[in-house]
């Protein structure tokens, strides 16, 4: 047992984290994939599906983030924060660290996904990341 | 002059790129750059805003969109539509096909930013795109 598990406040953990939504990349492969196996990226947003559970974090499906050439992709998105996206990920290793990197990302006050304590393979993974609607920088 | 400067829906075509913004990302600069130059980001985000006047496109600043490796970077948004992000832009050369690709975007009647059409640049800098907030795939 961890502090985690009997910490009080695992359903505002839940209720933020609600506000996070995981895009996994189905169509993802890499190019010693044969063409007609099940995609390695619908394995990885299967087993992102199965972490998710009970954690408040929505996973969804979706066709191509046009991130081939370090696929596997996915991208975290909160509501009036920024979206990362992320590649070079692995379908047998990667699902819980998107899950603790959308958690993560919840309890950020600024609508930044934390470097401190953000799991390795985001760190090294990250593609590009794109401010909210409306953001504005306050000057050159 | 072109079919387009004779065109009766300018007005319409200016309007629809309202909805269409440009984020442009001041920090990058290439590894060979003086730290203390003015970054090529910087003046990038300078001719975008130059080549957007009068096309209704909104181009704004942005420190870092985090694809440092493949700089320049820019990302195009359209409201209820996918974000798009591209690298490999060069200051001197690629503020029209931004404008361009914002516009071709902003008419697009299904959120993608057409294949056909879109500016060299954008096919081959295509570093990722990201969906729709409440986007879901129809099926697996």
């Amino acid at each position: 047992m961890t502090l985690t598990d009997i910490a009080p406040d695992d359903n505002q953990e839940v209720e933020a984290a609600a506000s996070t939504t995981i895009y996994v990349c189905i169509t993802c492969r890499r190019a010693s994939d044969p063409e007609d196996d099940v995609r390695p990226g619908l394995l990885l947003a299967r087993a992102t599906a199965r972490a998710a559970e009970g954690t408040g974090v929505t996973v969804r499906q979706v066709r191509c983030l046009a991130n081939c050439s370090r696929a596997l992709s996915a991208a975290i998105r909160r509501d009036d924060a920024w979206t990362y996206v992320f590649g070079g990920l692995d379908a047998d290793r990667d699902a819980a660290a998107l899950i603790d990197g959308a958690k993560l990302f919840a309890r950020a006050g600024d609508g930044l996904m934390p470097w401190r304590g953000r799991p390795e393979i985001l760190k090294r993974g990250l593609i590009a990341r794109v401010p909210p609607i409306d953001f504005e920088e306050d000057s050159e």
